[in-house]
């Protein structure tokens, strides 16, 4: 890194360099935009030479060109490695075509060489069909974020660098994002970033000025208020401000100062925490409250870290003005600023115009290559911002060291009669999992890590804090594998950007409120759809959601806390990516979570109570029945060997495993010599046939598991419409009668919850004894004594509905 | 108003009675927590009076009842209307005391009234079953706001004020909450306030430090950085802490001045906006930028509101230490401080003190009624925040204006044959409308209202904006009826403050990304559930989504925009509360989006896309077929009247119907004779039974119009098993045969979409001649003929995919 500081390097000839390397970016992203042919305008450019449909955001474009040209000077100067991550939505041409420059697209990509030939196959496949989508899309090299839902490029770059001290993220934050929810909630993530252990983040907020068609907060709001809005960040702002569009040699200048001067602040603040001397170049890492030094990791010594804010014309260097309108500056050029080049001659010698004005003759030589003296701005091998491995995880991902969790597995001597919180045993081997990887797993949550019972991990590490930590605070530290922040937004962006560059983690989360993240799920699972169908991207840890204070057990928090509709909404997204576990007792959830953690290229989403619960399976059985997915509980049941049951009740989730095992016992003691089975359902998506999941269970399975006839009573963890959808054609479709939550809750007892949305063990007997053929009739007696039980129950909790165990014994007992 | 701005009622007194009001309520509030008897202490306290399950969260509670406290002096002083917005999560307990106090909630709920019986019963309910939530719920007078899901306070209190010019809405922000992303975004909120047409809100952020288990960011932070953050976020702070806890007149007198100085703020805004003298007490409004001044409502001067921070410890007057730790002032406060009261006799005798701390002999008379003299902090009638109808909206809520459409329908000579973008017409209506309710009625949007077609509404109102305006800007404006930020967390916000608060508004967003608000739709929807079964609530006007740019045209921006999922989110909640419409063309639109508009308590999904698309149904038909919901399309079949159909096609949505209506003609063709019934869904709700849904259709009907036993050929617009969910059991569920949207998409034509997912007329004719026994076998050539087609229709969509209008040409002639 010698001479790294240095300001020697921003001759001239260096800027007339990058300048190149801009202007070829820009000429091959509006070549993206409009061209179908002629990529080197060796003829006149004509209308036949454009596209018919004209698709793509050029608006953004130069921008984020501008920048990439200029990291691609330091990076090649210090050998840094940087990841490039571009936020402002459509930001593909501009991706795509540095990629190009770079060599990474034609060695991916072989149709799109480095030549006439693949330049115009470059243009053509743009926003085509069955061409590359407009975004920073996982088909782009060198990206983790796709950028195409605004809003989670900062919390993506965080999650990249967490755990690489030697990376630095570059991510270009668009003002129209910075408008978004997620992306105001990020600016603070820094407060959970250590500064030794961790790589940095370098945000270049772009203030084009304008949206689709809207001026932007961040732009016109005063200065002097947007500088202390980035201040209050915790961030020392360094602007550049295209005031001249034309004197692009200015801009050149102040982003390049600018930029050295960020990486230098970067590294005072890295050297001072890392106890190294600190060649304290541009910014230093001074504390924000006086008492402390940059040197010292003492409190309130947050360091401030800096931010380039460019603020550059919309659709910069495109046509300034069409049609007697004002373009170049303005929302006008946020997609197409020619909109008429194949039907409006003036329109198509402009845009003409606008492509020499790159002088794409200084640029690529006679084949259409890449002029050797441009090239010069390529960073070597992976350098190359196209082709870091960092944003290929799966290349530097090494699987994770799993404790056997045998040791954490609680013997069950009887099923059902000890009771333990899943959670608090997971969080013991949890523990252990943090223990063999400090260098590449973490653990994410919103303030909810010990309300969920996982506080035993705090016994190996503690929580990432650089605020101010006081002598109250406990498991607050500099560094740590926990991440705690009140914002589902932070954690899963976080997480996101961890995994996507190679790394490992959970997410624990309470269950109502996973639907926070609901859209930015939907932008992770299409991601990896596409992702596993790319043969030079490789396979990243899966993203596993651990959901606990779940829908039955929200006694504190009521009808707002209560929602398992998540798993609904994460169903819809392509089968191969999505798993869905329901594990019954502590020894199932150990199984697997163990699983989960192993696994790669899925969302795993696993629901568990963190109350005291019964145990049902030992160690083997747990792990053979996890294996298996769902299976027969004999223990549970009364069935003759060798002879068909009379009634199936079937359960996934703990809650409804507990009431069906007890309605099975009401049964069985109710009416002896019914043969009950009960099947208890692990993997959701085994109830789908073979042909809809992986995971699916054949026919024939499913048959000999559920009867191909007989009534199955089915008691769901969430809404009961999704039990019939997975369920949908299987033989026995008609006699599937399913219970589950029906939006029916408020503040009480878990007992209660169960019988407002009658998943109780009364009804679900009630439910048997009224679909076995001639059972309601000969047990009239019985089905009325259950009735009355359940009135009498719901009466008892509501009248002693404090204490839950005092409940769980009168029912049990009744 | 006289002597509001003045200081001399910052009396001794008058500082005696907040404090005393205070205390009343801090005693309510932990006695709602811990007493489930002897709430006046008439004997001493014993463990078998406090409730043997504690449930809620003292944490925030103190803090909560100072600010509501100090409130009502100034609403009395002044008679400002004000509503009051507690933004922490389970401040329920704090809400509900006040009103108790206020008097209005033993005049809504008589069982709960203003005496000692009242108090006991106040107590025992809370957070018991078959009792009232830990939150500022629906059942809680003067709530708009439940804040059981955090961080959408700030956003709901913008909503209330808009177009309330008298209206100042003090919103409580937790420092928890302000962690979340759409807190954060909210701090630009008046950015889009008009200070002259407009009220003000009022926000004070809470600093108690702690979250549920940890401290928190802008608590942390030094105090000088969040001073430049909430000055960046266009504020002007004003800072109360409390150094000593027990100094707590030092904290009134603190409090008081700085409310003084802050409703000084508003009014010297309000009146430089207002036209008025201006007379300017305690901060003035002047501009952010230098050069222009208060009184100008010119460029840059968009004002300095006021925001008030308040440190106060956690758990203030709480217990300060437990079991040799400290409590007040941490997290330990959070929950329930003494958590052992029935089995720790140390506890009990801590709660004990903790009580009488209050002095409760001083706020209630023997009778348990509030003492005379601390009741005359109750401001009169409905200006206590309690009862002010700006919290019960339907009491203040007037119809829409609702101009007839037949201006705006178009005529049909022949259904199929002229294209229209339904979008832009219901634009020009939708003008209409905000022309009758210029008071009343918003259009809220992620900067889409253009690029979905609405642009008509800009010729009577401007989008809302406070900033600086530039030459080139259009339709913005200081004052408007449309409200654009890149932020749909901020829309819905807004939105649900504006309706609760008895106005009416449409969200307009692109379908895919309407998920964002997931989470905020469930708590919005669970409110409606609960709020709808209150007596005294009255009807408050339904949430329009209207979601185009939907899945089937994203050719600008490919799959991470293809996601027609939220209609599935929507429908777990209850049936009372979701209305789904798919409206297939533009007459039907207009129809549906007046019956939408002119509805109360519902959540209303529309989904219509803007790209021109063939008209079906003229104005009476399209009226016709939206009353019954759903309808056989006789124009597009080939039945003979009085004889069943040997095929039924039928779709929702406006692509699927095109395809749909293109499939029967292909069978038409090909088929001579075969007798095809089409059939539309504009109200999906239709096909459930009446007994899952209001809108249900009766079994008799439904088989009336699928038949009993034919195959259906269902085109949907969005994930099919929606459809086999919501036809569940119908007689002919085994002969219902749903194509949809199955996650395959990219950056292509609408063309190629529909092939890609299988929903293009070449694939559902083949469906329908593979089911009509014996169809494949006697018309094998047209099968062969049909898939070729779909083939060759691929192929060329692939080569000519740019122009979607030769591609319509091309496969309709093919």
């Amino acid at each position: 890194m010698a001479g790294s500081m240095g300001q020697d390097n921003l001759g001239q000839e260096t800027l007339d360099l990058v300048d190149r390397w801009w202007r070829a970016a820009n000429y091959l992203s509006v070549g993206q935009i409009y061209l179908r042919s002629n990529p080197l305008l060796r003829e006149p450019l004509a209308a036949d030479h454009t596209k018919s449909r004209l698709l793509g955001h050029w608006g953004t474009t130069p921008g984020l060109n501008f920048v990439y040209a200029h990291l691609n000077r330091v990076i090649r100067r210090d050998s840094q490695e940087m990841l490039f991550v571009a936020g402002p939505g459509h930001g593909g041409p501009a991706v795509v075509a540095n990629a190009w420059l770079e060599g990474t697209y034609s060695e991916i990509y072989g149709q799109v060489g480095p030549d006439e030939a693949g330049m115009a196959e470059l243009f053509r496949q743009f926003s085509y069909p069955g061409g590359i989508p407009s975004h920073a899309a996982p088909e782009t090299p060198g990206s983790i974020s796709e950028g195409g839902e605004l809003g989670y490029a900062l919390a993506h770059a965080y999650g990249s660098v967490f755990d690489n001290p030697q990376l630095i993220t570059a991510v270009v934050i668009g003002d129209g994002e910075a408008e978004t929810g997620p992306l105001a909630a990020s600016w603070h993530s820094h407060n959970f970033l250590d500064p030794a252990a961790d790589g940095a983040v370098l945000p270049i907020l772009h203030l084009n000025g304008y949206k689709i068609a809207n001026p932007t907060i961040l732009a016109r709001m005063p200065q002097e208020q947007l500088e202390q809005l980035l201040r209050g960040y915790g961030h020392e702002p360094y602007f550049v401000t295209v005031h001249d569009p034309d004197n692009t040699e200015q801009a050149h200048r102040d982003f390049a100062a600018a930029v050295d001067a960020c990486l230098a602040g970067i590294r005072a603040i890295q050297d001072s925490r890392r106890g190294k001397a600190g060649k304290t170049g541009g910014a230093d890492g001074e504390a924000h409250d006086g008492g402390t030094t940059a040197g010292a990791p003492g409190n309130g010594a947050a360091p401030h870290w800096p931010i380039i804010v460019l603020r550059s014309p919309k659709g910069w260097t495109g046509p300034r003005i069409v049609d007697g309108l004002q373009v170049e500056g303005t929302w006008r050029s946020h997609q197409v600023p020619l909109a008429e080049v194949r039907t409006n001659g003036a329109h198509l010698k402009q845009l003409e115009e606008w492509l020499k004005s790159y002088r794409p003759e200084e640029l690529f030589d006679g084949d259409g290559r890449l002029r050797p003296d441009v090239a010069t701005n390529t960073p070597a091998g992976n350098l190359r911002m196209s082709a870091t491995p960092h944003a290929n995880g799966g290349l530097l991902r090494t699987p994770l060291k799993l404790p056997a969790y045998a040791a954490h597995a609680v013997d069950v001597a009887e099923p059902g009669t000890e009771r333990i919180s899943p959670m608090i045993t997971l969080g013991s081997w949890m523990r252990d999992v943090i223990s063999l990887n400090m260098e590449n797993f973490r653990l994410f949550g919103p303030d909810e890590t010990a309300s969920n019972r996982l506080q035993a991990v705090y016994e190996v590490t503690d929580k990432v804090w650089q605020y101010r930590i006081d002598d109250v605070d406990e498991h607050l530290a500099r560094s740590g594998r926990v991440l705690e922040v009140l914002s589902e937004h932070l954690c899963q962006g976080w997480l996101e950007g961890y995994l996507l560059t190679g790394r490992h983690g959970v997410f624990s989360c309470y269950e109502a409120f996973i639907h926070i993240v609901d859209s930015m799920f939907n932008q992770h699972a299409k991601w990896l759809k596409v992702h596993r169908k790319l043969r030079w991207r490789q396979p990243v840890a899966s993203l596993n959601y651990l959901l606990s204070s779940h829908v039955w057990q929200q006694d504190h928090n009521g009808f707002s806390h209560q929602d398992p509709g998540f798993i609904d909404h994460a169903v819809n997204k392509k089968a191969e990516v999505i798993r869905v576990y329901l594990p019954p007792d502590v020894n199932t959830l150990l199984s697997v979570m163990e699983h989960c953690l192993a696994s790669t290229d899925y969302v795993n989403i696993v629901v568990s109570g963190k109350q005291p619960s019964p145990t049902w399976l030992g160690p083997a059985d747990a792990a053979n029945h996890c294996r298996r997915g769902l299976g027969i509980w004999e223990f549970a049941g009364s069935e003759v060997p060798g002879e068909d049951p009379d009634v199936v009740l079937a359960c996934a989730g703990d809650v409804p495993t507990v009431e069906t095992v007890a309605a099975a016992e009401l049964l069985k003691r109710g009416v002896p010599g019914l043969k009950v089975r009960v099947v208890n359902v692990v993997d959701l998506m085994r109830l789908q046939d073979v042909s809809e999941h992986p995971h699916g269970l054949p026919a024939s399975d499913f048959d000999g598991i559920f009867t191909p006839d007989k009534p199955i009573i089915f008691a769901y963890h969430g809404y009961p419409a999704l039990i019939h959808r997975l369920a949908y054609r299987r033989t026995n479709q008609e006699g599937l009668h399913v219970r589950g939550y029906k939006e029916e809750g408020t503040t009480t007892t878990p007992f209660d919850m169960a019988m407002l949305n009658g998943i109780d063990r009364f009804q679900l007997a009630i439910d048997a004894i009224d679909r076995v053929p001639g059972l309601a009739e000969k047990h009239s007696l019985l089905r009325q004594d259950l009735q009355d039980r359940r009135i009498q129950a719901r009466e008892h909790t509501r009248t002693h509905g404090e204490d839950p165990e005092e409940i769980r014994n009168w029912v049990l007992n009744a």
